[in-house]
């Protein structure tokens, strides 16, 4: 985590950098970023696809037109705001566009919107020609934090979200908070469930820092998102170094997650948001540690201390939801032929991987759940 | 090259190995390979999408069966017969139905089929749950030697082929030579065009092997045909294996294809096949070579003299076709912004590559190409 050198155009910019297997990703976090020298150094004299939504080009049309102002050519692409942009239906018109377009293997995608829009062009920049290059210009919490970071690309199927796709990592990240004047208050809740995560799992620090600037967080104050966007990316990482292609240690990322997934799943993608259900997820992953002796409940209290002070949506389930979200969990495309990866959180920046937990637990844990979570996951 | 141990269940398959970015790629050629061990282990215990076309399994229905015959849990895919299997309206359903038969991250996807069959199979092996392992089944002599190697994979779209695809190598190549006995003798002279290729570019012992041989290989001789197609599968293996991505030398397997792919183009992919197209393109190189001092002109009358023998149908184009040629090779999408690079032949097993040939030479060299492709290109 590197400050930028003073003399440089925006000094109050954190600039990280991952390896990964195709190269070296540079990260760039900070308000008002047009004029990045990175940003320049990777749009000058090429052909540039800039992947938006209407949505965002009426809020912050100026912001993106001057983040794109270095670009040799501009070729702008549309996809619908939100989970609907990540479907065959969109992709395809935008791949015939891209090559009527004069589309080449030295073109570039700028990918600029919420982590639907980064998984949707980080997908087409995979694919187009075998593999564009990519940057990706995320303008939510949760894509900054999360979804933009780490190469995964994906649309949906009918049958399940993220189900095709590929890994392509990014050239560059670039974060510019400036995005997140105009994010609701219930987006930026969600995306901070996801700092919350990487921090319960990895960052010590980052976790103090929340609890100490939550109100603020909550608010959307800029000033204090900044420290909490890098060091939850620098957290991110630090994952994806190590295990770019999910092999293990990055399933931490999951924690969560496969309920959450299969909250989402059964609610139809309505109702909660992402991170929302995500935080619904950690609480059930909590309640099946609860009482285990490698679990510490210290650690396992003063997280739920912490979400509770999100004040989430109640969860629209009850105890007849049951049976769908074990179908739902059933069908995970994480599951390996053995079954579901349990990511259980044991002790402030430990976890630890369970497979093969018997049904019969898991169905009875998840009835008590959907009775009250809350109380539920209270240790 | 190593000949397959003696007391192995095939001692006559010949066994090569590849180490590309994402492992290595094992790969086995010979008449008879039900019952090898490494397909055993790759399909042992697995849920394995068997992809192949109607056409194939009406022939070869009962040789493929028993390849399959390991598998723990067996779903047929069908594609189409030849380019139309290279679609998104193909590829959309197929993933749909992968998922709702349960395909998870373990499963394994089988491609049992001509070059168009690989291409799409190893799409979306690359591309299901972000990436599942992938056996290459080559069904056909031009798969063999050029197509199921080296991790290259896509679909069509409308505005041109192999425009969406990814690089997802395969855990092995399965090229059993029992499937070429029903090979079309056009489909055979069009694999050797690319054994040619490869032989000219890279494999003197191969060129004289195809030189002494061609009758009999052009007659499907199992035979002659086994030591042609590992020769050129080896050539291919120690390009990829020094340039997996395309970022230099093994642009020299794209010989004779930036014609090649343009005349397929301008005749709407009917009329030549893939390999006879490019064996027209290979000789049009020569014609850009010819005279030139670098450019041997004894190998280029040899290879000459080869391409002759092969009594291609003739080409149905002519000088009055020459623009849209030019316009096709310049959307090619190998283009960079700096425009084509063409390969062309110096001496055998040499080569080299030029970027920015001059338009009017390209255009004044295709018009007496087009007026007599043989004429021109003789040296």
């Amino acid at each position: 985590l590197t400050e930028g050198a003073p003399g440089q155009a925006r000094p109050s910019a954190v600039r990280l950098s991952l390896r990964q297997p195709q190269g070296e990703t540079a990260l760039l976090f900070g308000a008002g970023l047009p004029g990045a020298p990175e940003l320049a150094a990777a749009l000058a004299g090429r052909t540039v696809f800039a992947l938006s939504t209407p949505g965002l080009r009426r809020l912050h049309g100026d912001l993106i037109a001057r983040l794109l102002a270095p670009a040799g050519r501009l070729v702008e692409l549309e996809a619908p705001d939100g989970e609907a942009a990540k479907s065959l239906e969109i992709a395809g018109p935008l791949w015939r566009r891209m090559l009527a377009a004069g589309g080449k293997r030295d073109s570039l995608l700028v990918a600029i919107g919420g982590g639907s829009l980064t998984d949707l062009g980080g997908f087409l920049a995979g694919t187009f020609l075998r593999g564009i290059d990519l940057v990706q210009a995320p303008t939510t919490l949760l894509a900054m934090v999360d979804a933009a970071i780490g190469g995964k690309t994906a649309i949906d199927l009918p049958e399940g979200k993220n189900t095709v796709g590929v890994f392509h990592h990014p050239a560059l990240v670039l974060a510019d908070t400036d995005f997140l004047s105009t994010l609701p208050a219930g987006e930026l809740r969600s995306g901070l469930v996801e700092a919350i995560k990487m921090a319960a799992m990895l960052g010590p620090e980052l976790l103090a820092k929340i609890e100490a600037d939550l109100p603020a967080l909550l608010a959307g104050d800029a000033r204090s998102l900044l420290p909490v966007v890098a060091g939850a990316a620098a957290a991110k990482c630090w994952v994806v170094e190590r295990d770019p292609n999910e092999k293990g240690l990055r399933k931490v990322l999951n924690f969560g997650h496969t309920l959450g997934h299969a909250i989402e799943g059964v609610l139809g993608f309505s109702g909660l948001r992402h991170g929302e259900a995500v935080a619904y997820g950690m609480l059930f992953a909590m309640q099946l540690q609860a009482g285990r002796p490698e679990a510490d409940p210290e650690f396992l209290a003063r997280l739920h201390r912490l979400l509770a002070r999100l004040e989430l949506p109640p969860l629209p389930l009850g105890p007849g939801d049951a049976a769908a979200l074990e179908a739902f969990m059933a069908r995970d495309k994480k599951a390996g032929e053995a079954g579901l990866t349990w990511v259980l959180p044991t002790r402030l920046g430990e976890h630890q991987l369970r497979q093969g937990l018997p049904p019969a637990e898991v169905a009875a844990a998840l009835s008590r759940f959907l009775a009250d979570p809350w109380a539920a996951a209270r240790v």
